[in-house]
């Protein structure tokens, strides 16, 4: 076990909601007094260049994020130590059927479908902590078809990633190769099969992005229909 | 990797909700249409003989069900083939901070955090498969204190666990590990530090339980506090 192999050995996704406030109000959600989070099953990831599939019937939005990958196991760690159990980063994109969300929060259940198909969680290869020095500010962008969608940047987070730690790891330990997805910048918008997507990850004091990602989007064959 | 592994080595945990009709009611639920379902994560399990954790200032309500332990990875089951991936079984306790997730219900939230503190997944050893001939007739039971709370039958579920594995895997491929609560009978109720929990499992034909379960109850020592 090690951060590095967290696509294969990792054993949750936390994804948090709503951490950055323009984002919030885009979708007509109140800002959070607290953080919130839920989890996306690690089967559904999916590696840079693979193909991001559509369920049938369903409404997917795309959520840039910058991911932090666990490198130490712990359980209420304080925000002021939390630096010490990031073991890297990985940018990430939090495929959300946005309509079965919304049918799901109407009847105030779980997100967990909407959240957790397959190759819902497009991400990139494993970041060296060493190589992105201030988490706090960090661009991270997406475009579809070349065309920009989310270009935001890490400083405008609600809640900060220790904090988020802090938040998490009082409810549930923290283990090496779990990954916490920070939340999304505003700009949120729908892909539909035949789109090329596109996203890049720039820290402070790259001159370029430390990396980029590119998958295409297809419809997937059989499986779940969302009928209306 | 393989089934008998699932505690150390599965990566998720799928939790079917309202699979009984007697306690969909009991909670004043509509039974569901079809199925639904929530994650929790691995790091909620607890070995037989462990304690309980009580969070702060949470209310927290046993659920007694029985868990399919999957033996194959597969994508898109049909029903008609389920039993091939199963590859067996264990007692489980779905432990849910019942005050939380009334009140992510009532926000429109997801359940995670109410679902998915440490030790709230208490579980058996594995059951090997041919040990449950028909997991469609076993007995399951739990005691607080020696009072029986929960003693019911999972012939009485309203989804079989074939379609279960049929309606996940549409989501959400299966994989070897990954475990599937198949939903709780009626008699849901709360446990205080101080409570003994016991569980039982009795599939037809057996005279006695095949297996049986014992945790202490504690409260959380640090950590989330439920500020009401
Ligand atoms: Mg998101
Ligand atoms: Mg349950
Ligand atoms: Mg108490």
């Amino acid at each position: 076990m090690s951060a590095q192999t967290f696509l294969t050995t990792g054993r949750k996704i936390i994804a948090i909601g709503r951490n950055f406030s323009e984002h919030a109000k885009e979708l007509n959600n109140a800002v959070p007094q607290s953080p919130f989070f839920f989890l996306k099953p690690t089967s559904s990831y999916l590696e840079n260049g693979g193909a991001i599939e559509i369920p049938r019937g369903c409404e997917v939005h795309h959520e840039i994020e910058l991911a932090v990958v666990i490198g130490k196991n712990g359980r209420d760690i304080p925000a002021s130590e939390a630096d010490e159990y990031i073991g890297g980063y990985a940018l990430s994109i939090d495929l959300t059927a946005r309509d079965l969300q919304l049918k799901a929060k109407k009847d105030s259940l779980p997100w967990t479908a909407s959240k957790g198909f397959d190759t819902f969680t497009p991400i990139s290869e494993f970041i060296p902590k060493n190589q992105i020095s201030d988490p706090a500010n960090v661009e991270i962008w997406i475009k579809v078809n070349d065309q920009y969608r989310q270009h935001g940047n890490t400083k405008d987070m609600i809640f900060s990633i220790p904090t988020l730690i802090e938040h998490v790891s009082s409810i549930m330990k923290l283990e090496v190769g779990d990954v916490i997805l920070t939340g999304t910048p505003k700009g949120v918008a729908s892909i539909e099969a035949g789109d090329i997507v596109t996203a890049g990850i720039k820290p402070e004091g790259y001159q370029e992005d430390l990396l980029q990602l590119k998958f295409d989007v297809v419809d997937r064959v059989g499986g779940f229909v969302h009928v209306k």
